[in-house]
């Protein structure tokens, strides 16, 4: 299954994405959330497409998309994870996965504005493959890891370098900023993906190509990652794991390129679509 | 006001403390989260003690309190926000608040067990007064940032030091277990307390003083590390920003001094109570 939530922000209706058609599931009656995840809302929501084969209805055209799923407990992020981009950023490959937070307020839908905050001189795009835990996991084996993931999406890590790298402490400030994780366009459920290690991810801004990597030059792959993290802390249903980015982004290049208002972002992932985001200058409401 | 929740974990019930005695308000309706501190719950919950004057049901003794807050959106803390606990540790007073997350699920009742995670050798604790964020703040004036308060409570900013500091990246790894965020008793409404840079915070250990300090040591004080953050992100009601330790934790000591099993924490700040957490060896379930 595609999975998709659309209209207002902080009002998406939920639905899903059928042979390339996007429909309204509301009548299931239930968000995407924790609460969906936890209660094997998954098989239920198959269940009801079953049931309603036919009699759904299709979502309007152009209609804005949110985040597939709901506002999470917890978006944690690995960071250097493909050798090339550690290498670009002149951090040494880690000898295990580098972990930060993102505050949920950043997340938006996959084609929302991008906002540069008040101040910012230093916004980066990273294009990434984020995994969507489907139940609690605490102490999880490597081996069956892959049993607690409900589904795979594209993110955009948006990140502030200056706020990130610069101004003490640890990575967050530059990482949770509004607008920092536009995620999205659907949730696929691993059955809709092939080989999640094989899987091409780029991104381009204006036009111009600057990330294009694949996640088999993973240094830590999902399963190991998401064994290592819950080690750590218990990872709820709903939760994201954003499993770091390829080479190429701004901050990689001599001198570094960083984002500006009316800059476009295009990314995407094979079989988890595309997004584009649009930067804007913060302004005060 | 001092708002309370008991019962037992995950099934918390509403109450208050008047008097030193604990009433349960599950007749209110609300749990003290995010849309009660949204919607003016305070005032609303003011209101409704007023009209129940007399008619309320007393929390039986010894029955379990929760955090006296529902899980919130994000837990901020502040770092090495005490001169002498920057000195301690060996790190440089900052320049500006270092700033890292706590995973939500770490949150517990302020008498709850301590669970020392699978392999851990570095188990520390942190007395810390902590935030309750009353409405949604962005770019926040300091002059203006305690508008923004719901209220304060106790908070042990519980710490696996080798998890923090030794297995790359930021802190958060070492931050966020379960069980490592017990908070209360109560929280307590900005006019039940005195002056907030004025109020002693100490923490025991097995009846030993290890932490005897004063807010008034703050380097950065709380309405300067509400505006800080918000213009890193946006805080939402019923959010937890901890604003650091003093002096006196087990990795200040030469040699550092960790938990172990058994071990007993007692802590308290003036006009928020005190709290007591057992450590306990981790166990599968």
């Amino acid at each position: 299954m595609k999975l998709i939530r659309h209209g207002a922000l902080g009002k998406e209706k939920t639905g899903v994405i059928i042979n390339d058609i996007k429909y309204d599931t509301s009548a299931f009656g239930e968000d995407y959330n924790e609460a969906f995840f936890e209660n094997d809302g998954l098989n239920r929501l198959k269940k009801f497409l079953a049931d309603n084969e036919g009699k759904l209805t299709k979502v309007a055209d152009g209609e804005r998309l949110g985040s597939p799923v709901a506002r999470p407990s917890k978006i944690l992020c690995i960071g250097l994870n493909y050798a090339d981009h550690a290498r670009e950023t002149n951090a040494q490959v880690p000898a295990e996965p580098v972990l930060f937070m993102k505050s949920t307020t950043a997340l938006v839908g996959p084609n929302d504005d991008v906002i540069i905050p008040r101040d910012s001189v230093k916004t980066d795009w990273e294009v990434e493959l984020a995994v969507v835990i489907g139940k609690k996991a605490s102490y999880v084996e490597e081996s069956e890891a892959l049993d607690y993931v409900a589904g795979y999406a594209l993110h955009n890590d948006v990140s502030e370098r200056e706020f990130q790298i610069e101004r003490g402490g640890t990575w967050d400030k530059g990482k949770g900023c509004d607008t920092f994780a536009p995620v999205g366009p659907f949730m696929a459920t691993p059955d809709e993906l092939g080989d999640i290690n094989n899987l091409r991810l780029w991104l381009k801004v204006n036009g111009k190509t600057m990330q294009d990597g694949n996640t088999s030059n993973f240094i830590f792959n999902v399963p190991f990652v998401i064994a290592y993290v819950s080690k750590f802390m218990t990872l709820l249903p709903g939760d994201i794991i954003s499993t770091g980015t390829p080479a190429g982004v701004g901050l990689g290049f001599k001198p570094p390129i960083y984002l500006k208002a009316g800059d476009v972002m295009e990314l995407g992932i094979d079989g988890l679509g595309e997004s584009r985001q649009e930067l804007k200058a913060y302004a005060k409401n």
